[in-house]
């Protein structure tokens, strides 16, 4: 059970009967979310999450599809993720506030739900917190599969927050990396982050500078959460044959790069009227070239075309991706039992009686 | 508690601490929502939101204001409906499908959420079935308050599903309607509302026909489920002065009433590009004029103009009505201490470090 307190004041029972399995939503709370991951093993998880997300773009064209809906406010954003396959219904409720850190609260806070499309019944809710991070992490590392030089074995984290560790071991479980190299404006993000990844097969290297991060790197993970154009890497920075996995611009007005690296790289996206809204390319004219990552999963358009090219992905996160880390999360909650059942919908034995339900429910 | 079942499976014991406060999302169950409105009276809930609807259709113009995001399939369409005023955020999750009634499920249900903008942190999870019956019905009858003839006391309600009950007690409430005249294709369903209608107060008949619900009738309430274009009311039963409260056209393809009907009345519609595209008015051309609701609540313009009008509130259900009767339900909840605490968030001591936190969970 994941009730830590007891409700505030006593209720009187009434003889209403338990309600039917319909009534009853199964839910993953943060609690059984991390039991999940250690049931599983974080690194197989990871590599699980990239299948499973994988296997969704490969099938891209069977979803519906739209830009997340945002609700923006001086100090960040709440969105709303939906998407189907036609067969399951799935959304995700996501905030972003940078601010949020400096009060002891998450920049970012997630769960989601899945329902069948056929009924309109919700069939999951979860946290997504600690899935998003997952499922993050699992996404850069899956398009790097694609994109990053072969045999890239060093990568460097501009930004040591929340997602730092994750995307460190993410590239070490799909891509075999071998060193990470750390900075973060923050010392004590880049020591918290060497202290998390001790004694996990990866040499970690804090560095003192973004500048000293890079050295030696194919791949440069830009994660940062400030809500603002920032150039977190300038033009000077980046050298033939890189892979960049930007994943810290996501919303508008909020960017990484300088604008002249983009000039000079392939562009790889998740969902293009998304990613023009959000991501890095929200600084190049709309018609600005780009590739859907689907296409490259499904051997449709090529990936890295030479050793020598600059690979951009220009990630801001896409419902289908959530989709997917909730139908494997789903699949694994059944299995193991790790979920609670919420009395989330009403149930009347007859459904049109909805009333009769309630008054026989008087105490 | 709202948990009627074990878990599964037994789990193994971490040493997490609990969770704070912040982690812990108040969480209104079937159960406690059911428990909520007898302590405070269906009737005067039903009041209450209707003035918790009008206090927030006062302030309209505070409100971000989008239409529904639908998501179709053959059987019916899941809808996420967002706003905010600024403060709060809130959405309701809601589905309608009209053929889950003859598995023995409901046509719809739905749950709602209310976030803090300024942390993006939910701070309410709530079923909304029973609560958006409550509140249909209270926004009914507000609607009707400003538009339906002085001194009504007798109302039709074509339809006797699930909202029927809900809708007469509403008009009585807020009306003082004395008598309610009910006809459905299916006399099972009036059956059980007259049954569920006994000893309210209500003069309750039902009827042979939809021809002989409206003899006498100043108001004329059609609440029907199919998702279909269908005729309830033809042009020749709605003579003058009469009030309509349509409430079951509420998506494309899917209105009660004939085209004639609503080029001789006055409508009246809560968000002009959501109901052009959901309510009866998807019959007529896209600048057909309409009023809008909160215009005539606000003082601003006119509501009836005569004895002899036709008013048509033309109900298709709108975001702000959900976020008021869930500000509501927050509030009622919190002094009642009908909740419980559900652990949806992940909330680290230090926020940057997620990892960390689901590191110290190993069992």
């Amino acid at each position: 059970m994941t009730m830590h307190q007891p409700m505030p004041a006593a209720a009187p029972q009434t003889d209403r009967p338990a309600p039917s399995d319909k009534a009853l939503i199964p839910f993953v709370s943060v609690e059984n979310m991390m039991r999940l991951v250690h049931r599983i093993g974080l690194e197989t998880m990871l590599r699980d999450l990239a299948e499973a997300i994988e296997h969704d773009f490969r099938r891209w064209e069977s979803f519906e599809k739209r830009e997340r809906i945002p609700a923006h406010s001086a100090e960040g954003v709440i969105e709303l993720m939906p998407t189907t396959d036609g067969e399951v219904y799935g959304f995700k409720y996501v905030n972003g506030h940078p601010i949020n850190s400096r009060s002891g609260l998450q920049t970012v806070t997630a769960f989601g739900l899945l329902a069948d499309m056929h009924t309109g019944y919700p069939v999951l809710l979860s946290e997504m917190t600690i899935l998003t991070a997952l499922r993050t992490a699992a996404m850069s590392a899956l398009a790097a599969r694609h994109l990053a030089p072969e045999g890239s074995k060093v990568m460097a984290v501009i930004g040591n927050g929340a997602q730092c560790e994750f995307q460190c071991l993410a590239f070490r479980a799909l891509l075999g990396i071998e060193e990470v190299r750390l900075w973060d404006i923050d010392p004590a993000a880049t020591d918290k982050a060497v202290r998390n990844l001790r004694n996990r097969d990866l040499r970690v290297i804090p560095c003192a500078s973004a500048e000293e991060a890079i050295l030696g790197a194919q791949i440069v993970t830009t994660v940062t959460a400030d809500k603002k154009f920032a150039t977190i890497l300038s033009d000077n920075m980046v050298g033939p044959g890189i892979h960049i996995n930007a994943v810290g611009g996501d919303s508008p007005g909020k960017t990484e790069l300088a604008r002249e690296i983009l000039l000079r790289s392939d562009i790889f996206v998740e969902y293009p009227p998304q990613t023009r809204i959000e991501g890095e390319i929200q600084q190049l004219p709309p018609d600005h070239p780009v590739t859907e990552l689907w296409e490259v999963i499904a051997g449709r358009k090529p990936g890295r075309r030479s050793r020598d090219a600059i690979t951009l992905f220009d990630s801001v996160g896409f419902a289908i991706e959530d989709f997917s880390a909730l139908v494997y999360v789903r699949a694994r909650a059944m299995e193991t039992g790790l979920y609670d059942r919420l009395d989330m919908i009403a149930d009347p034995d007859d459904p049109r009686d909805l009333f009769g339900m309630l008054m026989r429910a008087r105490p």
